[in-house]
């Protein structure tokens, strides 16, 4: 890709963008490159690394918080179109916390590197309070997920989990493990198989070897 | 007050107030009210209500998430100067969830009105900016709680809690009952009580009735 291509995008995507002159322009377009992830790769995240701000030309992404002990709480996904800022905390001095980031599918990101978007931010109101509005819409994502850890019960969350799952690929099957689904939750291996098992006795599903068919979507949906 | 008080503590508070014209100097003037709140009394929660930005003259403010069943979680507290602005989330609408505010002590807060403080939102950038900055940093102190909450066991969160409420409120006491705790910590009281105890036996706390006296700071700290 060259300068141009990433122009005619962000002047799509950008609600800033008409508010930027020619040199702030030129600073992002000089700036951007494109990256490519392939699916299950790691794009942020551990050290005090900051690479900048993700714009997603395709694929998706998944932003989770890990624990010492490798537990994994997905917090929210991006997909086509969407903006990490997450990615670029170092530049928003009211972000104390950091993520993980993870490529969920082969995907194309345009990255603007952190200093240029820093610089931008600084000089530019209209950038800086775009990246926090942005911000303020993954606090959203995460009290949504802290809702449904805290206070949900567990078959309640499962059934929500497994009907988003199925929003998200189409079909009926649910391709994940047991493992996967556990640690996706933020719960237990033996906790997700004791439900699902529970699950399957009532009819609402059937398990596979590494997937579940969801055979009653409204028994599912009852649930929650 | 009269509306100069106002503006005498706004313009020393408020990093967009010389970013305003006069017209909006007055809109903030004109439209905000001292309130008085009693230790324990709601400020903000449960329905629609929008009430508007809460600047906290005086006192303390606690904000928290409640579930059906009536578990309380605290997210975060305001303390003099502070402002709060998940009060006024209807203007702000990347911001898609409620949460309860209480009065932890008596407070004095100047309210400025949903109304004029939307107005404001909308035809100033900088209290725009402003009003999502304050967002992400709410945002920062609730991921602090989410990790404490999924990531550390029970007894390295009430050391820190414990802890906490001492660097609060000074001295060796800690003037709580053990439902009071369970309630902020959002866990139950047999959990806290049997906690207690435990430190107790190892001389790290001595329990009265209705308070908790730190014996051995430095243990506490050992433990987080």
């Amino acid at each position: 890709m060259i300068t141009q291509d990433f122009r005619q995008i962000f002047s799509n995507s950008f609600p800033f963008w008409n508010r930027l002159n020619q040199d702030e322009i030129d600073l992002v377009c000089n700036n951007t490159s494109l990256m490519k992830y392939k699916k299950g790769a790691n794009v942020h995240g551990g050290g005090n690394d900051c690479i900048g701000a993700l714009f997603v030309k395709n694929g998706g992404l998944r932003t989770y918080m890990l624990s010492e002990e490798g537990r994994e709480i997905t917090l929210y996904r991006l997909y086509e179109g969407d903006v990490c800022i997450l990615s670029v905390s170092c530049v928003l001095k009211s972000i104390t916390f950091d993520v993980f980031i993870d490529a969920e599918e082969d995907s194309e990101i345009l990255l603007i590197n952190a200093g240029a978007f820093s610089q931008l931010a600084k000089q530019n109101i209209y950038v800086e309070c775009f990246a926090y509005q942005l911000a303020t819409e993954r606090f959203s994502d995460v009290m949504w997920v802290m809702q449904q850890i805290l206070f949900m019960s567990f078959d309640k969350r499962l059934a929500v989990f497994l009907n988003d799952e199925l929003a998200k690929t189409g079909g009926d099957t649910v391709k994940l493990t047991h493992e996967q689904i556990a640690r996706y939750m933020g719960s237990a291996r033996e906790v997700v198989s004791r439900m699902l098992k529970a699950f399957a006795s009532e009819g609402i599903v059937e398990l596979g070897r590494g997937d579940i068919t969801i055979l009653n979507r409204k028994k599912l949906k009852d649930l929650f």
